[in-house]
């Protein structure tokens, strides 16, 4: 492998001086860049896409050609793991993923095994390989997965849901089932993290898209000592460096000092935390990421650049802030605004850093 | 009006003894109730069932007659307000509200009037002064509105969304509109809720059900000022007591110092926020209505007693709290679960009034 040339977001992920706060962007490679949408319309679907360790390292580069980003991310889906679980993952045109075999029973859950990921994650641990030696050492490539908590909302669902009701009811009903689809989830999240660093990833994240709709009670009961148990089982260096560990639950923010002590090097924040504020509670414990509020990227160029300098300024001088949105880009994001985000991330942030 | 016979939902949003713990259910006229549908079925539209101040009345008294909760809440909408100022409310067959004429030109935004109460929204003053006398002094009646930025939300995107993304839109890119909206809502509440007293209702509530998708920034721009400024004009005593107001900013756990600064009485909770936690930072400058998981009402009763008795003994001893969900019942919630969440509450709280 070749030396990595910019290494800002492993250092600032690890609280490390930087010359500048490194910024990537969650979804970067997505629908709102008109080469992804060629790529994918020749991949014939979302899925395809993932699958086809080539298409998936042609997106994951698409917007580093485009922005000075600081970091690549995996193009995948959260929802591989249950998909080689058995669950039949697929895609209905125009809806969202769903499963041909949602968790319903009790015997399907008794039934639930970790996947090897060797044998049915192949074409992920490809991708990260392909993608790494495409990225010759230019910035690191972060590998990620969902949560425990947040696979078993769409296992249990068997597609997307605003309330996660049909989770929430087993949760609560049949505590002890939950536990196992957690267990067996966590071992399989596990497995998969760590089968991408060994390919070639050089940071992970676990999102956990749907811990926010718990109670702090079951928050602390059914997602973090699941992120806590992965992070103490992940591999801890690769290539003679530290590989950081990021966990991000959206609406996790009241629950900030107990995400920071879960063993991440850093921790995620949407756009609803000050993460001036963040910054204070969590003291020198974990590194933060985020937070712009997406939908301003469909605003103008100009509030993008007072907001990015708003969130500079909030974190204030040093290092451990990696600039990122507080979700997802939106598909209706004018790329010209990214470019506005990024520029302004990398024109003032060195003022922050002794600059 | 005869005397009032249980006052300790006053009694307790303004942190003065009771002998149990109040409850009241968010949307608790609803159709997780045969009655409420067969009612509405008989109005014909949701919309003709809140203009018809009878057939109101009639379904804010239906969830009294099945449980001893401690007030009732007028039937309405939070739109009305928006349809009084002309924007054309209007229900779609098995979807949301809609506006015809949503606020997209400046025209339109610099037309707006704030509408006298009492010609425009009548029929809601009508229905207060209606369900006062059917409640006959058994307890409490509660008015509510929208929050100004929450009906700006709706005003501007014309129609229920997910991100809200054309008011967000506006406010970043001309936060002078969106100010002018937020300023003339404000009054349009102001009036709102006082006529609402002036007719009988004896305490009122703020719902701000989309501030919490804002930036801390943001919230304290655009939804807290707002709601500060109602809060200060309200009227304060009627019929010889105070009429106690409730904020509730559904995801503004964060901001509870803030919010319990407005001005307001008590602070509404959604379900993420430990209410132990919540009344160890707002000390005694507010009480806390809150905050069960709706969701646990779709589960079983076993899992709503202990769930309702973890909550009372989370915010443990003395008066400040109003019991409620953290958020509107759920259509699909058995009845019955709500009898032995009312019944639990009932049953458990007096041990922490001291009896």
């Amino acid at each position: 492998m070749s030396a990595l040339r910019n290494d800002s977001l492993l250092r600032a992920l690890l609280r490390q001086p930087v010359d500048h706060t490194p910024i990537w962007l969650m979804r970067q490679a997505g629908r709102y860049l008109p080469e992804y949408c060629a790529t994918r319309a020749r991949a014939g679907s979302f899925l395809e896409l993932c699958k086809s360790p080539s298409l998936a390292t042609e997106v994951t580069l698409q917007p580093l050609a485009r922005y000075d980003l600081d970091a690549a991310i995996l193009f995948s889906d959260i929802l591989t793991v249950p998909d080689a679980m058995g669950l039949g993952l697929y895609f209905a045109e125009g809806e969202g993923p769903r499963f041909e075999r949602p968790l319903r029973e009790e015997w399907a859950i008794r039934d639930l095994r970790a996947p090897d990921p060797h044998d049915h994650l192949r074409y992920v641990l490809d991708a990260v390989a392909e993608i790494r030696r495409a990225l010759d050492g230019s910035v690191p490539l972060i590998g990620f997965s969902g949560s425990p908590f947040t696979l078993a909302c769409y296992m249990i669902e068997g597609e997307g849901s605003d309330t996660y009701a049909q989770a929430k009811k087993l949760m609560y009903a049949r505590p002890d089932l939950m536990h196992h689809i957690l267990d067996v989830t966590a071992r399989a999240v596990t497995d998969y993290l760590n089968a991408q660093i060994e390919s070639g990833a050089q940071a992970v994240m676990v999102f956990d898209s749907w811990g926010g709709m718990l109670t702090q009670a079951a928050y602390l009961e059914f997602s973090l000592p699941y992120m806590a148990r992965i992070m103490a089982a992940l591999t801890r260096e690769r290539e003679g460096r530290v590989v950081p560990r990021i966990v991000f639950t959206k609406g996790g923010g009241l629950w900030l000092e107990h995400i920071a002590a879960c063993g991440c090097d850093a921790v995620g924040l949407d756009w609803s935390i000050d993460i001036g504020d963040a910054r204070r509670r969590v003291g020198d414990r974990v590194a933060l990421q985020g937070n712009m509020d997406p939908t301003i990227l469909l605003t103008t160029a100009a509030a993008v650049t007072t907001e990015a300098e708003r969130i500079l300024a909030s974190f204030g001088q040093g290092s451990g802030h990696v600039f990122n949105l507080g979700h997802g880009i939106s598909q209706f994001t004018p790329p010209e605004h990214v470019s506005a985000l990024v520029e302004t991330v990398r024109a003032r942030s060195p003022a922050y850093h002794g600059r």
